[in-house]
Formats: structure tokens, sequence, C-alpha cells
């Protein structure tokens, strides 16, 4: 079995519906939008086109990277595959700033303290206060998990390895193909441990939604080809080309 | 502990393509129609409602009771909860009838041999043809397991009973309020083992679709009244009617 490979399927959920009106997410549980959804039955689509047909479902448990999942693996005609879900799946998250405004706090704190929340690994939003509208505690969804109150990108990676970890690779060991349907920031971590991408470089990859992204991985779960592949490697680059822009 | 009891809840899958076409249908994997999506998504509500939230999920392997599943759980803000499907708990396999039209098959057979197939409780339709357009052979989602050519309720009640006791029973000692999506008969099925119905009496009990039915179990997970209760009762009683009256 010496040339045999793990295969690995990243995928983005499409726009979700504060995607469109331009808030702060993170934990908050918000649906996809008409375009996000259109993104996820298309993701299944290039799954079907490429013959790469997920044995097994690992998503957050939140509605847009479920309803993802869910989309996508009907178009795919695997929506029968066993489904596991996990907190440590989920988008990062974004602290006191979750449910705000994205461009009236880049007005109140300015270009660099927005961009360091943003963009830095270690450095997270203040935390989010209790009770207050955008808050988890008291979700039945996270009762007894050790939920956070802010992220910055380096705690989404230390509670997502251990998932990655104690669920993910013994699947893959078991030569089935996985997907895990997800977030910008979880998605974004379990890349950073595969590819090895260092501190300063990762907060600027940028993970397109909605076009799956495969990875062939060794007996060591590590890549066969650095960065993977994706399905649809044309609107990849468009999509990446597009946030590089934005910032210009 | 002495007063405490389980929930479960057993969810029929809405109107599928097929259902409003009259084909026989069995393990054919057609999707909701139009109104059985609107059915899901009412189940969900009506969970709400009533305050009856599921903690975890248990499904066939069918499209249709899965997408009913899906919709009815994120109707309920349930999405989130963990699933688990089982070909255990599919419809009936109806043999060789499988995408046929029901109204040939009456002209062709006869209106007794007709309503042997339907509603006996031990008389299989004859077995389907490996290889034929609408059998299930070579399909991924049953390698390995000793899936049937044809099906009387008694055999799904033989198939379905292993599920029963081993996974679903488990989550219901767990305290937990555990939701069933699933088909016409092997909803049957379990109701005929929770409330003790005869063979003869069984098949002419018709669940309504989309409309929850929730039974309180006590500790020999036996139903504390006998039938449960529908979250509708009105539209429950209506449609139980409606079905009556069909043969008339």
């Amino acid at each position: 079995m010496g040339g045999m490979t793990y295969t690995l399927v990243l995928l983005r959920h499409g726009e979700s519906e504060w995607n469109a009106k331009n808030l702060f997410t993170g934990w908050v549980d918000v649906p996809l939008s008409e375009k996000g959804t259109a993104e996820a039955i298309r993701g299944g689509q290039l799954l079907v086109e490429a013959g790469v047909l997920p044995d097994v479902v690992h998503t957050s448990l939140l509605r847009r990277a479920i309803s993802t999942a869910n989309l996508a693996l009907d178009a795919a005609d695997r929506h029968w595959i066993p489904v596991h879900r996990s907190w440590r799946l989920n988008e990062r998250h974004y602290g006191a700033l979750q449910g705000k405004d994205k461009r009236q706090i880049r007005d109140e704190f300015g270009e660099e303290q927005f961009m360091t929340w943003r963009r830095s690994y270690d450095v997270p939003p203040p935390e989010i206060e209790l009770g207050s509208q955008f808050s988890q505690d008291g979700d039945p969804r996270y009762a007894g998990e050790p939920i956070p109150r802010t992220e910055a990108l380096k705690n989404v990676l230390e509670r997502a390895l251990p998932y990655w970890n104690s669920e993910i690779t013994p699947d893959l060991a078991e030569g089935k193909t996985v997907l895990v349907a997800a977030h910008g920031n979880s998605l974004r971590a379990i890349v950073k441990h595969l590819d090895g991408v260092d501190d300063a470089t990762i907060a600027g990859l940028n993970i397109p939604t909605g076009i799956p992204l495969v990875y062939e991985l060794d007996d060591n779960f590590e890549p066969v080809t650095t960065g993977g592949r994706y399905l649809d490697p044309a609107a990849a680059a468009e999509a990446i080309a597009a946030v590089a822009n934005q910032g210009k």
C-alpha cells in the first residue's frame, strides 16, 4: 500500500445573510443567503464532476455550515453518509464585535485596530458581554463545553486541532473520503496545520466559499501537494484575487 | 425518579414527487415535492410550539426522510443536534412493484392481489430483479448490508426492531428527546411494537405525514398513553379520515 493516500475535502460555506450585510458574524447563527445556497449546491456538483465522493462529513454547529453540507451532499447524491458535528469547527468567535457593522467598527476604532482584530494571528477582539444579544451563553448546543468569549485565529487552531486529531484523522485512516464543511477561520486553522503555514502568512491566506479544496494526505496526514487543489481552480483564483484587491 | 418518562417523536416524511405521481416508491430515492417540503417545515414549527425539542435524530438512508429531518430541525432551531442514519429505518421495500404505477398494477393483477400486497402483514410482492432500473443492488449506501429484494410489513418490523433496541432506546435511556424521521411503514413497525397492535390491525393504521407523533415512554420503553399524541390532533384526525374515505 506504498502509494495509498487519504482524501480530505474542505468546503467553506457560501454567503450568509450577514456577509451580505457586512456584519461581524462569528458564532451568531445566521442562515445562508440565496447566493450562499446556490454556492453550496454548486459545491456538490463540483464533487460529482471530479468523482470525489465523501464517505463521512464533519460540520460545525452553525447553520450556514450545516446547510452547506446538506445542500452539497444532496446535490452529490451523498445525503445519506454519516454526519458528525462539533463547536470545535465553528467560525472564530468575534467577541464583542459580533453583530456589529464592519464599517462602524473601522470608523470607531481606526484602520489599524480594525485590521489587527481581523488579521492578526493572536490578538483577539474584546470579550463579548455575557447575556448580551449576540452572546452564546445559555445556548443549549454548547452546554457543558468550554466555549470562548472571544478568539484570535490562534485560539481557533488550538480548539480545532484536538478535533482534527481525535475525530477526523481516524476517519481518514479508515480510508474514508472526509468532507469538512466549515468556516473561513476554522478551515484556515486546518490548512495552517496541514501546510505548515507560518503565523504571519496564514491570516492573509483566503479560502474561497463554495469551492471544494481537496488534499491528498500521506500516512502521516501530511499533504502530498502543499495547498491541495481546488475543484474549480479558475473560479478559486478569481475569488482569491478579488479578496486581495479589496484591500487596495 | 418515579415519574420520569422518555420522549420519542415520530415524524413521517411529507409528500414525495412519486406520491404525487401515484407510483410505488419503496427504496427508490425520490425527493420531496414542494408540498412535502412545506409539510416538513410545518412539522418543525409544531415541535417549537409544543416545546418538544429533539436532542438527537435518527433517519433512514432515503432522501425524503433525510430532507424532512433537515427541514424540520432547521425550522425548530435544532439543526445542530447529533444525527444517526440506518437502512433499517427505510420504507418497506416494494420489490418488483417499485417504480410501477399503482393504478396499472391494480388493473393488471386485480383489486384483491393489489390490496394484499399493499395491506397484508406478511405477504410481500414479488422480488425485484437485480440490476433492474429501480433495484438498489450496487448502491454504495447499502454496501455490506443484508438488504432485501422485497418486503412485507412483517419484514420491516424484523429489521427495524434491532435498530430500535440497539440504537434508539439507549438514547432514550440517557434522557434524550429522540426524533425518528422515517416512512409510513417503518414508523408503523415501531408503533406496532410500542402499542402492541395485532397483525390484522396494523396495516389499517395510517400515520399522517408531517405531523409529529409524540410518545411518552416508561422505564420499560412502553407508552404511558397508547397511540401517543399528535402535535396537531385536528389535522391528524382529518388526514386519517381522508385515507379511510379513499377506500370507499
